[in-house]
C-alpha cells in the first residue's frame, strides 16, 4: 500500500495540519499565546460566527444559496468561515485535539445513528488517508 | 513527484475535502440535501457552537486549557468541535466555497493586517502542498 | 398620579429589575456568583442560544413561526427563550446595565438611524414608565 | 391589596411589553414585517451576540466585570446587550410568547431543580407583579 515511507518526496495531504502550522507561527509571532486561553478564543469564535450570520439574516431562505454564491456575498461569506474554521483549530491546538481524526469518527458515529435505509454499501467510508 | 497518477489506487486528498466528499455521501444518502439551505445549516452550526460553549462555561479561564486536555471533557470537546467543523464544512459545500484555499488567503491578509514585529522572515507562508 | 409612595406595601417594579432581583436571589442562596464573570455568563447566554438554534434550524422558514405558536414548539422556545433572557439579565447586572434603559435608547438610536418614511408622528416613543 | 382595577390611572410596569410595543411600532412603521420569520430574527440575534462576545473575547477573564463597568465598554456593552434583548422580545412576539411569564416560569422551574441548600426560606418568590 501506497504511504509517505515508501515514497519518498511525498506529503500527506492535511489541510486542517497545516491551518494549525500557520496559525502556531502566528500566534507566536506576535506573542499572542497568552490571549489563547479556550474561553476565550470560544468568544473570538462566536464573535465570527455572528459576522457569518449577519450576512445571511435577512436573504430569503429559498434563495441564500443562490445569492451566497455570487459576489459580493461568496467572498464575503469565505472570509467569515474562514475566520471561523481558523479559530476551530486555534482551539483543537490549545486542547491538543486532532480535529480531522475527530470529525471523521463523529461522522462515523453519526451514519451509525442515523441508518442510510437506501445506502447501497452501508455506512458512508472516509476516503482512505494516507499513513 | 510522486502524485496521484503515478500510484495507482491512491487519491490524493485533503483533510476538508475528504470531510466534503463524506458530507456529500452522508446527505445524499439520507436524501437531506433539501434541507440544506445556508440559513438552516447556519442554524445548526450554531446550535453546535452553543453545546461547544456549554462545557467551558463555568470552567475558570486559567484552568480550562488543563482541564479540557483531560478526560471526559477531551472528547467531549473534540465531538462538538467536530459537529462545528462538519457544519462549516457542509456550508462551504453549499455555497461553492474552498474552504482551505479562504483561510489560507484570510490567514495572509491577516499577517499582513497585523505584522509581526520580529518575525524573522516575513509572512507566515503555508506549507507546500502536494498536487 | 398613582406611584409606589402613595400605597404602602406596593412596590412598583418593571418585569426587567424584577428578573433581575430573582436572579440575585438565585445566585446569593446557591452561592453562585462567584461563577458569573462576564465571560462565563457570556458562554452561557451562547450556550442557550444554541439551544433555540436548534429547535428551529430543520424548519421550512415559511411555516416556522406558524410551527413556534403551537405546541409542543411554543413552549420549548418559550423556555430556550427565558434562559437567554435570564443570562442577559445577569450580565447586565453584573456589567451594571441598566436593560430597559439601554434598550430604549438603542431603539430611539435605530429609529434615527432608520427613518421611517410613511411614519405620521415622527419616532417611536416610549411608554410612560410609572415611578 | 393594590392592583390596576383599585386605582385607576395606574399602569402595570412591563419594560418588556413596552420594548415589545415599540418593536412592534418600529416595524411596522418600516414595512419590515416580511423579514420577521423566525430563522431571519434568531440569526439577528445570534449576530448580535457575536458582537457582545467581542467586545469581552480577549479581556482578562478576572478583571472583565471592571473593564466592563467603566467607560468606553459600559456603554458599548449596552447597546450590543440591547440588540440582543431587542431581537429576543422580537422573536417572542412572533412566536406569541410571553417573554416575563416563560422567565419567571423557568426560574421557578430552576430553583426547584437546584435547591438552595442555605435558603432560609425556599424557593425564590418572584416580586409581586401588579394585575
Amino acid at each position: 500500500m501506497a504511504d509517505e515511507d515508501t515514497y519518498p518526496g511525498w506529503t500527506a495531504v492535511s489541510d486542517l495540519v497545516a491551518l494549525r502550522d500557520r496559525m502556531r507561527l502566528f500566534t507566536s509571532e506576535r506573542d499572542w499565546s497568552g490571549f489563547h486561553d479556550p474561553k476565550s478564543v470560544l468568544l473570538a469564535l462566536v464573535g465570527e460566527v455572528g459576522e457569518l450570520a449577519e450576512l445571511f439574516q435577512w436573504l430569503p431562505a429559498a434563495d441564500a444559496a443562490k445569492i451566497g454564491q455570487a459576489e459580493p456575498l461568496h467572498t464575503r461569506a469565505g472570509e467569515e468561515m474562514s475566520d471561523v474554521l481558523l479559530y476551530l483549530v486555534l482551539l483543537a491546538d490549545v486542547l491538543d485535539i486532532d480535529l480531522a481524526a475527530a470529525a471523521n469518527a463523529k461522522l462515523t458515529q453519526a451514519a451509525r445513528r442515523y441508518p442510510a435505509p437506501s445506502a447501497p454499501s452501508g455506512l458512508p467510508t472516509a476516503p482512505r488517508q494516507p499513513g
